[in-house]
C-alpha cells in the first residue's frame, strides 16, 4: 500500500515580464469563462488554475457538469499556464488534446490545474488536473494532456 | 491529387424502438446545449447532428469558438449517436475523449456531427466530426475519437 | 439498422514526385519494420499500406499481436502516408498519436492503412486503421490518429 | 523561475500477494519485449520499469527509437504497473492509449516508468513516462496515458 509519483517538477522560464496581466485580459475576454462565472484565481509560471461554480448553464441530462465543459476549463487552464513561458508577441493555438474522466463530476464546484509539460520551439505540451469539490471535499475527476502549437500575429476578433 | 478514404460504413443495431425519443429529453436537460442555443438537427442510428450557433458564450479571447465549445458539441454528438446503440436502460459514461482541431473555428455556426465505431459489451468508440460554417461555407475544424462505457441505472439529478 | 460514414474522401496534393523512391528507401531503413518483417505493400497519394506476419517477436503474453505492436505499424502507416504529401527535403516527426483498440488482435496478419487527414503548414494529422486477419477474415482491431510537426534537415544516422 | 508538479503522489492498493510473480512470468511471454532484449527492471505496488537497450531492431530511418516503440515499452509498463493492482484472476486489456513526443529518441536505452492513475471497476487508467539515456544522461521524451478494461478469463495461447 505505498504511493508512487511519476511526474518530476519541471522548471520553466517565463519570457515576457507581463506575462499576468496579458494572461488576464485574455481570460476576461475568453466570453465563455464569462459566462460560465469562471474565475482565474492564481497564475504564476507555468501554472494556471481557474475555479469554475456549478450552474444549470453547465450540467449535461444527469445534473453532473458536462464532460465538455470539465474539458474546457481544463484547455483554458494548460492553456494559461503555456501563456506564461511564451515571449511577450506569442499567442498558442490547441493542435490537439485528450482528456481521461476519472470520476463523476457531481458537486458545487470544478478545480482545473493546468502545467507545462514541455516548452519545443513549434510547440508546448501542458497539462490540467481537474477536481471536482463536493461537501468540501475535493477529488480528481479529469486529466488532460494538452498540445499547442506557438503562432505569431494570431488575428483578433475580440 | 486523388483523394482517398480510410473509413469503411459501418452498420448499426438499434436496441431501443423508443431511442429518439429518449435522446431528445436527453439533450433538452443538457443545460449546457441550452444556454448556449445549441440545437439537436439530426438524429439516426448510430448518427447524431448538432448544430451551435455563434455567440460571446461560446468564444475565447481572440473571437473564435473556445475549442472546449468545440469539444463539447463534438462530445455530445457522439455521445448522443452512441444512445441510439444502447438498451432502454443504459446509459453512457464518457471515459475520454482525443480531440485535433483542424482549422480555426471562426464562422457563424459548428456543426458537430457524431458517429458509432464500435460498439463492445462494456465500451462504445464513437467519432465526431465537427465543420465551422463561414458566409455559407462549411470546413472541417475538428475531429474527435470518443470512448464510453455503458451504464445501468445512472442516478439522474436532473 | 443502417449503416453510416462520417468521414468523407480528401484530395491531397504531392509536391515530390519522387515520392515514392523516398519513402520505399526510408522504410528499409526502419529496423523494426525490417526486424518483424513487415511489408510496406502500397503507397500512393495520401496513403500508405503496411502487412505485418504475426511471430514470436510481436506477441504479447496471450499470444495477440502486442497493442504497441498494432500501434508502431499505425504509425509507420499514417507517417509514410504523410510522407507523400511533405515537400522534397521535408521530413516529419510525430508530436503524438492516439490509437483505440477495437477488437483482441489475434491473427496471422495485421494490416495497416493510413491516410492523410490534414495538411497544414507546421503539422500535418493523419489516421491509421488497423485490422487483424484470422482464417482470411479481416476485422478492424484499432483506430490512429496522429499528429506531426514537418520538418526540414532531419539529422540521420542511418 | 520556479518550477511546478501536477500530480500528487497517489496510494495504490494490491490485491495479489502474488503480482510480482505473475508479472514477471507474464513479461517473459511478451516475446516483442524478448526480441528486443527489454528487462523488467522493477516491480512494485503500482509501478512497473521497463530499460529497452538500443539495436537496429528498434531504430526508425533516422537511427531512433521509433515512436512506435517508445510507445510499446510504455505501454507493457503502464499495463504491469497496472496488474499490481488486479485480482488474483484478473488481466487487463488495453482499450485505448495517446502518447506525446517530448524529445527526439536517440540514444543508448530508454527507460519506461509506468504508475496507476486510478482504479475503477471496469477500468484502470495508469501513465507511462519514457526516458531516453544519452552518454548517462537521462531525458524524458515520451509521456503515455493508457486507459485498460479489467477482464477475467482472458483466453491465452501462450
Amino acid at each position: 500500500m505505498t504511493a508512487f509519483k511519476t511526474r518530476e517538477p519541471r522548471a520553466v522560464v517565463t519570457r515576457d515580464p507581463n506575462f499576468e496581466q496579458k494572461i488576464r485580459l485574455s481570460f476576461q475576454h475568453q466570453g465563455v469563462m464569462h459566462a460560465w462565472g469562471a474565475e482565474l484565481v492564481a497564475i504564476a509560471p507555468g501554472y494556471a488554475e481557474i475555479h469554475l461554480p456549478f450552474s444549470d448553464k453547465v450540467k449535461q441530462q444527469h445534473g453532473l457538469f458536462h464532460g465538455g465543459v470539465v474539458a474546457t476549463v481544463a484547455d483554458s487552464a494548460s492553456g494559461f499556464a503555456t501563456y506564461t513561458v511564451l515571449e511577450a508577441d506569442e499567442e498558442c493555438l490547441s493542435a490537439e488534446f485528450k482528456i481521461n474522466f476519472l470520476y463523476p463530476a457531481r458537486g458545487s464546484k470544478l478545480i482545473a490545474r493546468g502545467g507545462v509539460i514541455k516548452v519545443g520551439r513549434t510547440l508546448v505540451i501542458a497539462e490540467s488536473t481537474v477536481s471536482i469539490v463536493k461537501d468540501g471535499i475535493e477529488t480528481e475527476c479529469g486529466l488532460m494532456i494538452h498540445t499547442m502549437a506557438r503562432a505569431k500575429h494570431v488575428r483578433t476578433g475580440m
